[in-house]
């Protein structure tokens, strides 16, 4: 009996020994295989809302950095935002369906992701024991960007990635927790779409793996029909997926970013559902499949 | 003649060969003196607000990063915080002359520091040259804090600093941009005072130097004398104007920041006019008296 | 889904992915704590004579290197021994119960130690997936023996562990495997009790742990009552026991073993049952408690 | 005059302070050539049967790691097996020539190489002063086989030798002494010649030197004249009396392996008389002509 | 104001505090830009005939030092042998313009360059605040040579230079300053033009900068024309001037060095004017033209 | 037989192998014993005036460090430069029997030691095989001094040694040669006995040994009687033959500076015959007594 370390409250006494040690023996050739090796994870701004799910999350991130891996966490925050512009008054403003960023949504929309969701996970992620840091975009240069279009002000699109502020705090054994804000050559700010930079960061780093936590239980076939969720894609089909419109809305950025990061050699993608608790451990650590993963 | 590097905008042309060579000859002992090590800057929410201030002071970062010394700076948000409870119709409340923080506040406190004043000052760092990091005090348990008293809701003091993640950056020569909001082992966070906190930190570091910036010449003996600035006091000195109340208002906690720091074996304090255009590099590299120093 | 792996044999598939995730999270804080630990674990010669067992025991100690662990293995082999004996027609003498060990006795012993026991035992671990390598005691003095007495012959006691061939290769992410064979200065041979030698390299090396594998389930307070079997028990309770022949036979150099190993030092001694699959697992990564934990 | 340490048996008395001087001197360019150089050594197991033998041996390795080289110990054990057998009353049974190695046989060879004649080589290393670890081709793959046919049962051939073990030990500054036990990937342990070992690991260390110690003068150009030992013989002219059956017996391997592993990048290979004390310092730091060398 | 450094003579006190922050802040891109990189300065021994300017000149060694540049000193010392020559009576004798250079004249120059010359300039930067190294071109064989013909005697042209000494001496941050006696395999030493050297030893560590030191103020194109200078050439312009005669002369060696250094790759090289105080420091640190750049 | 190294002029020819091996394998356990040890040689400038005793010392010197020992040369010069002083025709002063050092005379000292005896020394031992590199007391504060009187002029007394740069040089293998001039603060140079200043690097350095190599066959017990060489002697004994007067004249210093540095930490002091072709080596690698050995 290993001592005193605090009683975990729940139900694994439920288990035998066997079937606890069944479990460890299955993740071990995932934790020899996997040690030293880079997963980034796109964590949601819905996914965080009920903050039950966001202390699990944590515990996940600790149990792969306890195994050696280097996880770099990616987020962004729309529905913080949007609470804050509601307080604030301001009324939003669309272009082609897309939101305008003036400077004022701008600073308000950085203070949110880097003052409030980014702080949260951090929290949350040293809380349940690693030392995390919170990055934003505009450190050390690491999302490079420009404006989209005149017309929709400082929405920025991605023109780099110069991940070594991220090699240094893997080096040093943290957790970078990412805010999506990018900046051009002058230091102006942009907005960045989180799903693109997680993608643009595992692709820049030779990620292992990149992983989306979402609100859905995987990629449909049907985008109707709940029970045509696949459970391997190739990066063709989903591609063609995209261009015949299967995949659609808040899920397009993610696809387009899965495929485009496993043909630039990420090894696999995954589209979790971010609901189901440990969801990242049983994908890494288990052999049953969960979600949806892009493979070449 | 040094070949193509941008040209700086401005007068050192009327300075002869003589003269900019006296200059350089005059900071060598002190460059070589002071490579490896660290000086914390409090930098005043009050001294950013002209940003033309930023800019200066971000090349003076820069510099003391090139010749080899570790900077951390360290940063408050006052009027940037007093400005958005203005901006969400917050009307402050008061306890004997502090005012309350409760959650709402200390949510909002915290978006300002961390996603404002701190991206504010990092970006400058970063557009001047050097790779500059944001972290919160929350950050892998940074600076540790409690509750002052209840009526006060979540206003902190520190317990401890623990300072490894600092360290691990100054490893990477990397710039930390320390905001001041602490955490207790709970996860909970408190609003910490930047000036104590810079002094903590300075202490936790064993730092070689600890300078505030502020907005006026150094310290009085006489408070209503502006040509009673003192050049040098001692720690014993400056308690005991303390204690008079010859030192009085928001510069009462970098008096006994500095007192306390020098007494822990910081080598020397300084409050600085940060309204000097380049008074950090001025302190540092010439003999000419500037500010006040705290010695023992 | 992680992909193509071998497929584990067996039936982990009955159990829901949320028992398996709670199983990995229940882990979390043992791999967090004992990584870069050492722990020296005694297999016995019983143990391993269903080859099915040396199996699973060899998967426990790649898992427990996997997540950083030093794990150091030693064995003894009498019944291995007495078997080749018996096939060379040797007949025991004995002295007070203790089998003499002449010369041809001990190059015997010697041979089937180091050349069956240790090589199965390596070459188990190895086909399991971590390098281990085969150590005698006299490798690189590791153990400085001299003869307990002139009636038995080459059966040593231990004078000092020099265990720094073991730091080299723990030093080099190797697992050592040691047959306790010992040398005095002029390079004669001595067949060690291998429990003893244990305890002895576990002190020298400042162990975290030290596991006896045996085939009871644990220390009995009533040598004949099974239901006695204590979870822990303190050195100063075990020593009485042993005084007052509450343990006998062979446990009692595993039993001294465990109070002077914990009193130099190391955190806590096991007496586990190693008929129980995956034992050495649910003993470290799990809180349920199996056999018996000697502690201060 | 350099103080206390042991005086050595014996006549160098007799010898000048200028003879002495000299040799040293001659010593000189090749401790300075050979420092850092790897020297495999292939010591038979006819060369140890006078223990005499062995303990010079083990002062020449010992002589040769003193001055920074990285010596590897291979060794066979053809006869001290033959006894095992014979004492164990097994009939040897032959196909074309060929020892039949039968399960049992495998075991009792693997015991008697393993577990006799390596300890016996590891303790002669070790007590002449440096720290030398056994080692079998087991270990952490080092010596990757498959059966040569099915006739003959576990006798292996070397598909691939894994080196890194070998690496780690002389990284760590130890004598590994190697036994030719070689296995398949399900783990089935092969014997393997020695000889043929020794060259292939000579190729995989990429040494400078392979070494044979027998208990012949070197190679003869006509098996029958003792006056015709080469003391030079290139890789070509080597393969021509290969073939012409000028060398014959247990030499062919010997032979082959010289010519293979010169031809791979080993700069020299030695063909010694192992009977000569101190050959093999003789060899590697004297002008003298001893033996036979192999070289492109 | 900085605490109790020694105070420096002189009048920077007359520059005003925003004088000196400028010149500091023009200095910065350039500290940045040459960390690490290596300037080869050639120091004349016309130059230092005057101590003060070896004072100046060895402040600045240590200033480049200070920053992190790797800083290789080379010079020659052509009137003091002439004048020890003198002082031992001995009549120079010429061939074709050129002084022959017989054993005794060698042993002179050798002693001169080596034991005073060199020695003045390791005295001069060891009291100015940098550890450094007299090294000889005899030193690990640096500079190998060959007699440059029959008549001249031991007058020497480099075959090759040997940096390793240099880049040994470089990563202990030592200064190198190095007298141009090069030596055949021999062991034959000759006198080296200290031009040629410095432009070698540029070459062969791949340094930034080659910096000649002159008491001219740059090239000329028109050699009588002291209005003439040129702040910046091309290699081919310069080689164009040696071809037509512009240059002449000892500005020869130092123009020809030059062209070849550039086109091996050193990023620059210099000819200033060594009699302007802190002529290096402007050079490095400002953007004031100042002598002949020689570019690509 | 080693390849094609270039023969050695010679008679070892005339040895046996057994011979040879014998002195090989008496030297063994010195190898071992000194590797990583550092030993300071006095040189005297009588002794090199036979270039043949340098080319043999210079050969002894490269193989202690072929076989991992630290050596540290350490020279005067006192025939060099009175000859080149009388070339000059420079009249000796003498104040109580000790020679004046005017500046010219220190000047000229100094030319001579550094640029001419070290000089020679260096360039043996780099042809020797071994790089060396050439030292003044004078380099990075190695020699700190103060004028032992006024009469005696630039005769200085040691006050301190700081022997950093020997320790950078011999971490990068080097050797250095060390002349001993020594300079105050200020940068004064003075003439330092070369005895005084081997004896107080050896203490600096902890060195294991302290070699003088003499003109004599050793110490003498009678000062008139050759046959009173002692083998061996104690401090006390040494001291009290000093205070006796039985040691005289240029022995003195040696004497004195033996039992300082052994009774400061140095292992063994010897006084050697420099006319012994390869002494340094026959000391060090055999157990023959040579010379006088002072011990505790």
């Amino acid at each position: 009996m290993a001592d005193a370390l605090p009683v975990w409250p729940g139900g694994v006494a439920a288990l035998s020994a066997g079937d606890k040690a069944e479990v460890l023996v299955e993740a071990l050739p995932y934790i020899r295989r996997f040690r030293g090796s880079t997963v980034v994870v796109k964590y949601g701004g819905n996914a965080m809302r009920g903050s039950d799910g966001l202390a699990l999350f944590a515990d996940d991130v600790v149990l792969l950095r306890a195994v050696g891996m280097n996880v770099v966490v990616v987020h962004g925050g729309g529905p913080q935002i949007g609470e804050m512009m509601t307080r604030l008054g301001k009324v939003p403003e669309f272009v082609d369906g897309l939101r305008v960023t003036d400077a004022d949504t701008l600073e308000i929309a950085r203070m949110v992701l880097v003052g409030k969701v980014n702080r949260d996970i951090v929290g949350a992620v040293n809380v349940a024991g690693a030392p995390a840091v919170g990055v934003s975009g505009e450190d050390a240069g690491l999302l490079q960007a420009r404006a989209r279009s005149v017309e929709l002000g400082y929405v920025g699109d991605i023109d780099e990635v110069r991940p070594a502020i991220l090699r240094r705090l893997l080096n040093e054994e943290l957790v970078p927790v990412v805010a999506t804000i990018g900046t051009d050559e002058e230091g102006q700010a942009y907005n960045i779409n989180a799903d693109t930079a997680a993608g643009a960061i595992a692709e820049a780093l030779g990620a292992e793996k990149l992983v989306y936590l979402t609100d859905v239980e995987g990629l449909r076939r049907q985008p109707d029909d709940a029970a045509s969720v696949l459970s391997t894609v190739s990066v063709d089909e989903l591609d063609a997926m995209v261009d015949e419109g299967a995949v659609a809305g808040g899920m397009v950025p993610k696809a387009t970013s899965c495929t485009k990061a496993v043909r630039a050699g990420v090894a696999h993608a995954h589209i979790l559902d971010g609901r189901v608790p440990h969801v990242l451990l049983l994908e890494v650590f288990t052999r049953s499949g969960i979600g949806t993963m892009v493979a070449r």
